[in-house]
């Protein structure tokens, strides 16, 4: 069989500073869409203060996950930060590099190939404004 | 010619609660069964207190990951996560998520299209049971 | 159709030992050469002490991500890291790990599919020497 592909954009919009917000089965969904039995998805922010990740659907976890991120790049004071002049969002574009910027997925038998406890979330890290995530399959 | 895929899980189970653990040779044999000329070859951890990384395979290295990752994401106390009501693998979590959960390496005629001391490892950071790690090559 | 493929190795030689060096332009042009409509395209660095990361172009972030980084994984003194015994450049395979090794960009009829503010770097932990990126692309 030739190659196929799926391109979706997804919009998000959060009306916080920081959240964690789960897109797992909107991307599963998509992958069912795609009619792709074998290939790779790839999910990723387009915007960059802004991650996709795969870990625990635990919400003790990711109160961890805020505090962590919190004491290794500090939103404020924001004065500590040269990117700050016009913005206050410094530590945004520090936080995603830590969490990362995209996930690739390998789809098996027409499904992404998770481990049990592996989930896929979109990670705000500068809300209040509208932004994308863009899901890529290809395969055959 | 049409895409050609290869999907194989390997099983991993580290005795101790962290350690790098070379999974080079691995891939290197898949890429190799694949037939695959062109193309990309994802490895990804399908637990997520692990991690596939690509970095240097020198035990100095490997102890320094060690005592970095402890530094930024301390096993101890437990209870300082929030994660550890009933678990104790918090940590685990946030190491997984500094070190990444995959690598996609190129295919380039036939073999791992890799610099010269690109060493592909597995990273656990939650031991003593059974994991997997995927491996998932397309190309043609 | 069937699956198209395009691989280059972009050489970088940078005469300081860290520095943020824009290679957007370089994997543009590689995507519209390689003919590839919809496909992903694959940017790592060939060596263990670089990466390759998205995120702002933008002067003040990048010295704040060089301060975030010789905050969390000092260059000196280059005897705390067990590695640095013939050599002193741990810190460089630590901040690599922390930035990342790779991106993996969408292409969307025949372009990068990228947000509005993405742009593609090098990032040299321990220059004056030459180092590869490898630009890998597939799709049809």
């Amino acid at each position: 069989m030739n190659m196929k592909s799926l391109t979706k954009e997804l919009w998000m919009d959060i009306p916080v500073r920081r959240k964690i917000v789960s897109i797992h089965r909107e991307v599963e969904e998509l992958v069912a869409q795609s009619g792709i039995k074998e290939g790779i998805c790839l999910v990723n922010a387009m915007h960059i203060t802004a991650s996709v990740f795969i870990n625990d659907n635990e919400s003790g976890l990711h109160q961890d996950f805020d505090r962590f991120l919190e004491r290794l790049a500090p939103h404020a004071p924001v004065s500590q930060y040269a990117h700050n002049g016009y913005e206050d969002n410094a530590d945004a574009h520090l936080k995603r590099q830590l969490m990362g910027r995209e996930v690739t997925i390998a789809i098996t038998e027409g499904k992404m190939h998770l481990g049990p406890w592996e989930h896929v979330f979109y990670y705000e890290f500068d809300g209040q404004r509208k932004k994308r995530v863009l899901v890529k399959i290809i395969g055959e």
